[in-house]
């Protein structure tokens, strides 16, 4: 990888993603876009082996998180657009890439935790968006610059409003979206608030309560939730019933109940 | 009744449920998920009635709402699940009907408020998304532990996504659910934290503003709501217009204009 | 227009409406309710023209917002009701009239800024949940009477639940919407709240923000958040993909891109 840095830690059960270009507060370019869906394939790949990743923690290198879509690509894409033949819409297929980026994030079954630190903005409020846990410091800056630039946060607008709720990101969607940490907490982009020295320690107390969680039982309970945005619970008694009993029965279910009754703690929690 | 206590108060406009087995800190059992259930589905059959139930006011005995489920019911399903023949799924059965109590609280026409103290936990919490009005106590600590346990918060998941929203049911679930009252609060689970000393009349008023209410326009504003969670506002005006229109015209609302034109409270506030 | 005052400023790109019938605290009339309506299609036509309307501040005259529904329309609507033939409704006509001029506001590609003072009640509540940004002064009071008068808040209702979520919006419904500013800014009814010597500045400190986003853009933004209301992210890449592209490639996209290479602001600025 040459765009993010890639680090395992807690036996494997944690990947670090760094996005690393802290010379343009790692915007991501298109490379780097790949780079980040490879990671992630690749992190889900494990499930079920020994170094299973359980996991992925996103942050940026140099005091900011992500200053949103790299403007090169976007300059070349355009250069391409106006040689392109009939239906090719090259500016289109950038900005697809890193729609399916968000949805692989929004998706997968492992825990995503990022840190926001300086700069979050654009496609990086995006990606911030679908991160199940948010630790913020007080040095986030949000903002959406697009329709100020004259284009749309259009990739963008939809994780807003599955994170936010309509309102609030309808609010940000029309005047820009400027927030710092407080606000952002205080709306619940962000849900922990910390000082820069703290920022590592409530990682690690984070990923502690996400660790002592059995891996399959956390996908599923995901899962479920994700099907609850756009069903009643009324209409979920039955799959969740049979969720429920297969975890029981399965080996995460007969570990939790051994290590309950032995008094020890279970074996997905590490040492 | 052999696991709640039922109390009748304002006139039987007041229905008291009380989670009733302090030795387990109220463990639902599946005993008494029926009894629940049976308590609710009586409340409701009195609608229209002379001494119609209005409201439900749930809340636990000992200082604590519930634990969850109960351990025993499980391990009893469990064991019939070891001997079932084809189809049959003790351990989704007993699951799924925990859930069909939560949809009948979460449906019901009348106004239902949870006061939460002490332990909040796995069922528990999810009983307490069902309530229209929480009230927590400086006691309250809430926690999901079944992922810790291995096993999935099934039928409570969807009722976290209803009551919380997509986002902050996900990060909880991620995170095993930890909150004290204060944080509850400030993600919307609790709406109101008093003293333990102040309950009593919090819920009172809470109580008051409720029976202020005329009961049949409470319950069609609460169903025109449920809709709209899954509608847009616009798809609903001819529905919307045609309910007013027989509310205005019901006897509720010719009750209503004659008591505000005779600057007198309407029939259904208590004395 | 006889019951409101418009008033188009920053070269009319802002246009003030105000309701006007301070001695009813701005009960909204049927003539009103037209008058607004009127209104807003006036100013959604200019678009594309030179003096163009980008946003739309609504607020209300004598140091109220609006008070609901006038009672006087209500009266004169049942007794036509009692002398109506066959399928004829006037009271649910006057009613959708109501719920078709929110679905209007909430539906426009225009901004909407709402600024909340005193009475914000009933239908006045109603109308303040289609702004896309609500500032409130101390002085704001909310509340939804309708079912303590034996009526039901129905065209209220959908825009409660699209506004504060379904749990917030059913805890309002149940117990009478009574809200002070404080609370409503806590629930996010209210995004900003301002004493009322401030509320000036800070009407022209989101006008600003406003009036930096190009107007095409931002429309389309909102109408992508439409969507996203009831289709996952997922669902949307492709049509999201397409609207960056044609912005983009389209007269702001490349006015704005002009203007960022040459260091100057965009012509959507006001000087």
């Amino acid at each position: 990888m040459q765009f993010i840095a890639i680090n395992a830690v807690n036996k494997a059960q944690t990947l670090e993603i760094t996005l690393n270009r802290p010379e343009v507060r790692n915007a991501m370019s298109l490379s780097m876009v790949r780079e980040l869906r490879q990671a992630l394939a690749h992190a889900e790949s494990t499930a079920g082996s020994a170094h299973a990743t359980r996991v992925v923690v996103l942050r940026g290198a140099g005091g900011h998180f992500c200053a949103g879509g790299d403007l090169k690509d976007m300059a070349a894409a355009h250069q391409r657009a106006a040689q392109a033949e009939g239906g090719a819409d090259p500016i289109a297929e950038v900005n697809a890439e890193f729609g399916h980026l968000c949805a692989a994030f929004a998706a997968t079954p492992l825990a995503v935790v990022a840190v926001l630190e300086g700069t979050v903005m654009g496609g990086g409020l995006g990606l911030a968006c679908v991160a199940d846990v948010t630790i913020a410091t007080e040095t986030a800056r949000f903002r959406l610059p697009e329709t100020s630039l004259g284009v749309v946060p259009a990739q963008i607008a939809p994780f807003l409003v599955e994170r936010l709720g309509y309102s609030q990101a309808k609010r940000l969607a029309v005047t820009g979206g400027r927030l710092d940490a407080a606000q952002a907490l205080a709306i619940g982009l962000v849900h922990q608030q910390v000082p820069t020295t703290d920022v590592d320690s409530a990682v690690q107390a984070v990923l502690a309560d996400i660790l002592a969680c059995a891996p399959e039982a956390l996908a599923a309970t995901k899962t479920l939730m994700a099907k609850a945005r756009w069903n009643t619970p009324a209409a979920l008694i039955d799959e969740a019933a049979a969720v429920f009993s297969r975890a029981v029965q399965g080996p995460e279910g007969q570990e939790g109940t051994s290590a309950f009754l032995q008094k020890r703690k279970p074996t997905w929690v590490p040492a």
